[in-house]
């Protein structure tokens, strides 16, 4: 610990793999592309996982669990998705010492295994909706990775509902992408754009995707959450009908939505500077770390005391809040404040022995480093006003950011020096093609990230093709 | 639902089949010997992993997450380990449509790959304890399976402890032991047996093996929970040592413990009835389910109106149960009851017309079938008092039915009439050689299901062998 963190302006992906090892949020595993997910990393997934759980059970939502091994015929009855997941699957073909008559796939989504089973429950339309979410681990074979962002084995949630027309199943789909909005917005204090994605870039097997896109620190784009309008298509090709109040067999409408450990990584990129991992309160693993601080041999023990105190005052008021007490005897104050930034502990309160004599402390916040000298009779009152406040103040930051970095755009030439420059999110016109969507991506590396929800979107002609175009649409390179 | 449920003194394989099926806990799936766990059924789960996470955290532990892929040359690195487990696996042998140059098991634990990145992680006295556990799914490729209790993939939570020293190791594999069973018996309601496997029932590469061990209402045992000391074994095969204070390097000492979904079938054999589903109320899914009654269809919306109120009272008295209103219209009480009760509710809350002018609810217990009249402004306090009651009586219950089914035995004719006739525990001597307990096995289908711990064991002569013995061990045929 408290080695170099590479500041982010002289190499950014360096900067990224820094934070993470000196927070120790995750390792590379032995397996290819592969990651550990460490105890500091976990913890935060745990309390994303705990506030979406929360926000689905409030929407009617159950969670129940599929097995992770799919037999290779299921993937093959949807064309489409099997054409976009088999190349990216791992495949167990022997079990118990033998050769499996049939390959099984590791699951990379559970549509297919999943409609099986709801061919199995849904009869009538009494059996209506199911609202079914799991929390699970997929894997996709993937060639270049990158800790949380892209891994071959990763952590999700993926919701699967079954309704019994096509306005509730899309209703659902919106439902949910509204709920990874608030969810990035509230607790991650990630501002995102909810918006549909080309078709080029929708789920394999769906009818239309939604998502919602960020901007990270280095102004490229990633998407933080899809939620897929998947109409007739699963149950046709699991021949899931059921028999509506008018006594005739109809396919059954579908929806599907998922977050993943990648939302880690975004949190990362969002928030972190060049001293560390920082974290909103509503997702930090640590809120807080009580470091006492001795001058003399004889003041160790007395300023440990105090330490323990004030440690056990904060922790009495804010019981669903993780607080440290680092009273380690070998290092000094400054490693320790170093380690803690490194490690994204919401705030820091020193003790010395003359803030003791005059019941005081000092109480630093993480996000901007800003120092404060206050009674220690106050300072559960003032963590109280402080952590809303980061938590705002984070998400603020975060959305000026994205502001300076949105550009609109009306011809391809500012587009293309644009994105080089000092690039961001663009807002240019898009002639509705995929030949133009592919073009600009070949030659600039940058997608369609979505054409996001307006209501009276402004008309006018694509930027490469000059042909009409019904609205904006917001161009960017991503992860 | 409402189908008939095969009555235990039938069949009792039968009858867990349908207790499953009737409550929707879980259904197989389409690969072999995997299972599909049902909202109704993985609400349970839920409410164990949420119980013993608070308890694996409050005595230290973190959480983390290692990759489900484990090189193959991972597995062989501990010799009795690799034999235990290989012939088991599930193997990967291609990913991202090409053959892999290593082969990867599907982790049937987490051993190997956990010590694997021990050895990256810990290098002084100062690294240690690690106390890491992990929530994941397994996979044991297994012939013979049942729901719950034996299927090829499962759920589980896997502790991975190092420590400095073997007496540190020693205590917390038997603090974990005293965790299971203090869950046991006081969410499940389960009594248990504490002791130590003999070594031919000890986990593949530990030093000794903990366990607690329940009775099944069939008379059968099932092993709840385990949790393994297991010396320097995986350090010395994955080269994990650390400098202690004294600047010698040593090996590092380990535990693991785990249980598994295993444990929702142990719930479901020990306390549900003919009738269906019944659940202790610190792990029930639903702890009351309101009928209001009609006779006429003028009083229906009435009567579900006054049901709704009495739903949003119990809720708000008991934020973390769940209640459901059955307002269903279509269905009739008696259907109604018959569901609630497969489904295991833990009570019913009935409301008829008369009722409602009288003020009083009827409420019967899912455990006992008990009735009572009570005014409906003494529901809540009556609830209050009765969780608990029920808590207690179901444990008392299964302790009684365990302690019917032990039998002291000092001869092996008399161990092979009873286990025939009568079946359940039997405390017998062994002369702690495996020869003998293999012969039993082999002539009885019993095992040895733990050594109890036992302050002043009392010696003896094996009934097999004759042989001197150190004091009576458990014998019993098991899940």
């Amino acid at each position: 610990m408290a080695k170099g963190i590479t500041p982010r302006a002289e190499d950014y992906s360096r900067w990224y793999q820094d934070v993470i090892a000196q927070a120790q949020l995750a390792d590379y595993a032995p397996v290819k592309g592969c990651m550990v997910i460490r105890p500091n990393g976990y913890a935060i997934w745990e309390n994303m996982q705990a506030a979406l759980d929360r926000m689905f059970k409030a929407t009617g939502h159950q969670n129940a669990y599929f097995p992770m091994l799919i037999p290779e015929s299921f993937m093959t009855k949807e064309a489409e998705h099997v054409e976009g997941f088999a190349p990216e699957c791992a495949v167990v073909t022997h079990g118990g010492g033998k050769k499996l008559e049939e390959n099984l796939y590791i699951r990379p989504t559970s549509e297919t295994i999943i409609w099986d089973m709801y061919r199995k429950w849904i009869m009538s339309y009494r059996d209506l909706p199911i609202l079914i979410n799991q929390w699970a681990n997929v894997v996709r074979w993937e060639m270049r990775t990158r800790l949380f962002l892209r891994t071959t084995e990763f952590l999700w949630q993926e919701g699967h509902t079954a309704h019994a027309t096509e306005q509730e199943a899309e209703e659902e789909t919106r439902r949910m992408l509204d709920v990874y909005a608030t969810f990035a917005e509230e607790h991650m204090a990630v501002p995102v754009i909810k918006g549909v994605k080309s078709d080029s870039e929708k789920f394999a097997g769906a009818v239309r995707t939604y998502c919602i896109e960020a901007i990270m620190q280095d102004t490229k784009a990633l998407q933080a959450g899809t939620s897929h309008f998947l109409g007739q298509n699963f149950a046709k090709a699991f021949d899931v009908k059921f028999q509506d109040k008018d006594e005739k067999q109809k396919y059954v409408w579908a929806s599907s939505w998922g977050v993943s450990t990648r939302l880690v990584g975004a949190l990362i990129m969002v928030h972190s500077d060049d001293k560390g991992l920082v974290v909103p309160p509503k997702l930090a693993a640590t809120h807080g770390v009580v470091v006492p601080i001795w001058m003399k041999d004889h003041q160790v023990d007395d300023m440990i005391q105090v330490g323990r105190e004030i440690h056990e005052e904060i922790s009495a008021a804010f019981p669903d809040h993780v607080f440290r007490l680092d009273d380690r005897r070998e290092y000094k104050p400054g490693w320790k404040f170093t380690e803690w930034e490194q490690r994204g502990a919401c705030v820091r309160i020193e003790v010395g022995p003359r803030d003791a004599e005059k019941n005081q402390v000092v109480l630093v916040r993480r996000d901007t480093g800003e120092k404060e000298f206050l009674p220690r009779a106050d300072l559960v009152a003032r963590l109280k006003d402080l952590y809303p406040a980061m938590q705002n103040d984070m998400f603020e930051k975060a959305r000026q950011f994205r502001e300076t970095n949105t550009h609109q755009v009306d011809d391809y030439e500012s587009f293309k020096s644009g994105l080089d420059e000092k690039g961001g999110f663009f807002l240019g016109h898009w002639d509705g093609t995929p030949e133009t969507e592919a073009k600009v991506k070949e030659e600039t590396k940058a997608t369609i990230r979505c054409i996001p929800f307006e209501d009276n979107p402004e008309a006018g002609v694509c930027m490469v093709s000059g042909k009409p175009s019904k609205q904006r649409v917001i161009w960017a390179r991503a992860y």
